[in-house]
């Protein structure tokens, strides 16, 4: 216990004028040479005469930002114009409903695979539209596992099969894409851009920016060409995937995209998705060990099942997780409380995350469990 | 003829690292201040430990900045508790859809009164939801004019009149807020905060933000308490107002809306939208007055229905357009052109335009028509 007079120097108020660690579920850390770059470029982008936030959607310039953004995404998964990458507003939260709009058909029905809070949404909006199937869920077990998907319970015939590849909230994620008789479409929105996809058995994929991408405001929704013909017909105009793919045709949300584009080629420049995805998986087994090392933390999912993402964990004695939170909001390190829902502790490191933060937090974890412990 | 070589001399390519007068139609100018203060609060936002893209949509800070966006726009319009104040997203285009997917019954009907592309857009995707009732349109007259409300064709049990106040590619305003039977839906867009506004006939008012009150990636829609009490139930949670009105559901476009925040700021400090209207109505006047001075010039829009924020022109000389557009932009003049279905000369002169971009404007009409006319 001698360590504690030191312990409670050290819980000096951090500076918040000053960057801070930030573990927000998102929106979420941003590469900081972005956000310099944002700002250099306030209130005249780039010869334009006028900021990025002000020039028409059919300009140039724009019309520059919005393709380089595209492009860059598009070298990230390595695809090919078979794939089209849209920009479109109103999260993974609209993408619930759209996506059986434009797929679930009359008297077919989709598979949904729940994991977690985002899946168990997705498939209400779902029943608006359809029929559908639970394949698989592990809601009785708090979601703490990913099922194996040789023991879903797939139709053949589904228009397609539905899944979260990284549940936010409840911290587990699907590391191994599937390749399935039907086409997947995939809730990507925490994990997108944070390691390499093989998106063969994919057919859509979308991703609320405001994690590994961008700040909020833009979702980025993958559609491939052969999906694309199992659409609907007769949708309404903003929710048609068709209407997206055939051109730019509403004003997109710029200033976001503007940052997604500047997020990616930061992406790009670092040598791609598998440089981040070695850093990421280096953040996370840093974290994980951690938890590992001792009975005073505790993983609320299982092994093989971790999100590399979302670390989601508690403390043995729960009594001690404000404190935990409190003190670790005081040593800069944001924004560590669990979901509303679930509470407990969430680390959130996504791409932005340097290492160093990740290996402040577990400095601060060992300090408060010599502590307290 | 001998000012030929002086106005030669002016079309001195402007140098557009520095900002231009820029008259684009949307996205659109915005006051510098606004975009000052937000290069100042880059990379850290008022002692957040982060910028404001980066930080939760539940935190403290964040909370500030949407209750203070909603704050001004009440306080702007004086209106009070009854009506709620939304920021959604996808556009005026979303909301054709939205509306009478909340709005338009089974059995029932709507009256749509047609004066521009817009309202055109709007009505396509009401029938995709049900009955609805062509009130009045002017396309027989290219919306040169926007009709007597005494002369709508009105049903008087209808579940709302859908109006559009101004026209952006058409130019043209509805300035005289209307009661009438049914409560009034009305797309606001291109006005939305430019003038006071009477809202006691309306149930539903709905405006993208890239005109007059901030980026795009935002739509500001006002319902009240009134009209939602008519809303059917069992819709899509993310198309339903009700659930927007309940709670703040789904992350928002954070950054679009700080910025409308700081626009509706600047309202307030310049002394509210009386200010800023009578200010408009100086800038629409010099500019109108500068067309109706000689034949060289001429409007599209009949007097009594000429929009305050879009002033559409064309030269009587229609070879002579494309010169015009070219050495306006070569003066620092951006985005004249009008859109690319009607052609001409558009100026949208919303709120951040300066009466000196204006004055800029005549000053070089007037070159413009010494050297050619």
């Amino acid at each position: 216990m001698n360590q504690e007079p030191q312990t409670e120097a050290k819980t000096t108020p951090a500076d918040r004028s000053q960057r801070q660690f930030n573990f927000s579920a998102g929106p979420a850390v941003l590469p900081e040479e972005t956000l310099l770059e944002a700002k250099d470029e306030l209130p005249v982008f780039d010869n334009a005469g006028a900021s990025v936030m002000e020039i028409s959607h059919r300009s140039a310039a724009y019309d520059k930002v919005e393709e380089s953004a595209r492009e860059h995404i598009k070298s990230l998964l390595d695809i090919g114009d078979d794939w089209h990458v849209l920009f479109l507003q109103g999260g993974a939260s609209m993408q619930f409903y759209q996506a059986p709009l434009n797929f679930l058909t009359e008297g077919g029905s989709a598979d949904y695979v729940i994991t977690g809070r985002w899946g168990t949404k997705a498939i209400r909006e779902a029943r608006l539209v359809g029929d559908v199937n639970v394949a698989a869920s592990t809601e009785e077990d708090d979601f703490a596992y990913v099922p194996d998907p040789a023991d879903w319970d797939l139709n053949p015939d589904a228009d397609y099969v539905y899944i979260t590849t990284n549940e936010t909230v409840n911290g587990n994620q699907i590391t191994q894409d599937p390749v399935l008789d039907a086409p997947i479409v995939a809730d990507a929105s925490s994990e997108f851009l944070s390691r390499p996809m093989d998106l063969e058995g994919y057919g859509l994929v979308f991703a609320g920016a405001q994690k590994n991408v961008g700040p909020a405001g833009v979702t980025i929704v993958l559609v491939h060409d052969d999906f694309l013909e199992q659409k609907k017909d007769e949708l309404p105009t903003m929710l048609d995937y068709g209407t997206h793919v055939r051109k730019r045709f509403n004003t997109p949300p710029v200033f976001p995209i503007y940052m997604v584009e500047k997020v990616t080629r930061w992406l790009l420049n670092m040598g791609g998705l598998d440089a981040i995805h070695a850093i990421n998986k280096r953040k996370a087994t840093l974290l994980y060990d951690r938890i590992a090392q001792s009975d005073f933390y505790y993983c609320t999912v299982d092994e093989g099942s971790r999100s590399m993402m979302n670390v989601t964990f508690r403390l043995n004695d729960p009594d001690l997780e404000d404190l935990f939170l409190k003190q670790a909001e005081q040593r800069g390190l944001m924004s560590l409380a669990g979901h509303r829902t679930v509470g407990g502790v969430r680390a959130s490191i996504y791409n932005a995350m340097p290492v160093e933060g990740v290996e402040a937090l577990v400095d601060f974890m060992d300090t408060f469990e010599r502590t307290h412990g």
